[in-house]
């Protein structure tokens, strides 16, 4: 069977690209002394995280509990960092029954959250380690300051049931060097008032062959870097060769020369831009954009005739890969034009 | 139990909401004499599609052959309209056996589907009904030209297993006049060349309090009223209270007093701007704007203090209810603040 067989729109990943996508970032971070910890928010997939760890990943990120505890759900899986603030009860008593299964680590930024986890974990054999979120220019979560950072990892240790375990951060896109110098200036904050900082994790696949620019790092997330997307190919992370997901979709109509529609909307390759114009690159037709989406409709059009005809099948390489393999049930693996394997997306939808 | 005692991101459907807005627009219809025939592609729910029926909907449209099959699975639908130009072997047979099962309608635009189509269809006892897409300015499917829709009609008429069923567009939005006009003169143009038009089916929630002016059409298809949501709010075609799809999120951080950060994200939320500023609308924080959003992180600022706490749970009405509603598995079906049951999605992230 080969991806020609596969009913559209579908979500190919090819295991070749994805094998050489693992190996040669981990071999990277082995080069520059680097742990890489593999966000798995983009695969949802506990094969895929296996094949990350056999290659030498120290653990595994995972941004919902719910996302941790599908990942953990089919094998061993025993490091988690969970990069969210685990905000109510009802969160808090199932991060308490996933501590129990794996090495957990946290992060948080407020006072709220972080009380929050001492009450929870109180009673535990074994302290939470959290890591204190910084905000380092992304603008999201984070603290805003090093002296925050440092009342926070205070609370930290004086609570019970939790205790410190370093610096977290969620940096912007192409500030390697702003996001080193803000990183150490807490850490040494932090040092000079005497609170160890064993780890310090930052992450991120558009800076990820930047990531020896920032030396105070002891390990790298990244999620993307597996699949690979078109903004990565455009922000030059990597080559239209390295992107192991696309969406096959077939031409269901062509009412102009100059215009195709095909049967993937945003309800496959979603809405996502990525600051891009159009919504996915047509594999062997870079003439062609992907101009407009409809839910089930993907609008195609070019200058000239787009050399399309109902009925033919495409490749698109999406915006962003993370998205695209959360909206579908599954998966089809292939090797080259081989397809290996219909693969559930175990985590996907888990947003709790 | 009330909403608050549900976890979040949830996504939140007040029936109430939902049994005025059915209510409404049928009465609506009712009274300029027109078809409804509600897109099941906004709840694909069952259920839902229920009481649609039940209120007077004489059938349903569906996007994809698998939401037909899905929305059927649960009780008795038995009049389908698949607005999709259905192309391939897979595909067909699938169409052949649901048109088994219920009074089945589907469109084309080319002959290459149309010849697909009479083929699947040849052997059956009942001929499957095509309707005609005509493109009125939504350059999205369909024929441009009156006689382009005479010649398929001409050809359906003629092949085996398939019947002419009459035009079906996909209009443009705020342009009711051009659409009626260009639908006339196709309508216009078969009757004089001796082909009948017994239906001419017509949509789009933006417009649908405007139905009117198309007085060629037969029949109305709208998906997002049963919702609404912030887009048809902008656009003058509902008012707040008339949403009953909202996001229930938690506010997990506030790094500063002008900014929150919510855990939903495009992962719930979704990429989709329908051409507005920002992700969706914060009930009874109007002026708080969702700047950007993460897979599971949604940015809240305004020009002041937002005035929301870390741990406080929030209800977003989205941009676009219809694609929200495919992110999740299960929506929490409430009356008012009182939640009423957990409902499954039954026909979610079915694109084949």
């Amino acid at each position: 069977m080969t991806y020609n067989d596969v009913d559209t729109p579908s979500v190919l990943i090819d295991l070749d690209i994805v094998e050489m996508n693992i190996q040669k970032y981990q071999r990277y971070c082995n080069s520059i002394g680097l742990n890489l910890r593999p966000h798995i928010k983009t695969h949802k997939i506990p094969a895929l995280a296996k094949l990350q760890l056999a290659e030498g990943a120290v653990g595994i990120t995972c941004q919902k509990i719910s996302e941790a505890e599908a990942i953990i759900s089919e094998g061993v899986i025993d490091d988690i960092l969970l990069t969210y603030n685990i905000i109510g009860e009802k969160k808090l008593s199932r991060l308490l029954a996933l501590a129990q299964r794996v090495d957990l680590s946290v992060v948080a930024d407020n006072l709220s959250c972080i009380t929050g986890l001492s009450e929870a974990f109180a009673k535990s054999d074994n302290k939470l380690r959290i890591l204190v979120e910084c905000d380092t220019g992304a603008m999201r979560c984070g603290v805003v300051n090093p002296r925050q950072a440092f009342d926070l990892a205070t609370v930290i240790n004086k609570l019970p049931g939790i205790k410190f375990g370093g610096l977290m951060t969620y940096p912007p896109v192409g500030k390697a060097d702003i996001v080193n110098k803000v990183l150490l200036k807490t850490k040494d904050f932090l040092e000079n008032n005497k609170i160890d900082v064993p780890v310090v994790s930052v992450g991120g696949s558009p800076d990820m062959w930047n990531a020896d620019k920032i030396s105070v790092a002891t390990e790298y997330r990244v999620g993307t870097y597996i699949y690979n997307d078109r903004s990565l190919i455009e922000r030059g992370t990597c080559e239209l060769q390295h992107c192991a997901l696309t969406v096959l979709a077939t031409v269901v109509s062509t009412p102009t020369p100059e215009r195709a529609v095909v049967d993937a909307g945003s309800k496959v390759l979603t809405s996502d831009l990525s600051g891009l114009v159009g919504y996915g690159l047509v594999v062997n037709y870079p003439h062609v954009t992907i101009s407009n989406l409809s839910e089930e409709h993907g609008c195609l059009k070019s200058e000239g005739p787009t050399g399309l005809v109902v009925g033919q099948k495409i490749q698109i390489i999406p915006n962003h890969a993370c998205v695209v393999s959360n909206m579908v049930d599954q998966v089809t693996f292939t090797r080259s034009t081989k397809v290996t394997k219909l693969q559930r997306v175990t985590a996907r939808g888990k947003v709790w």
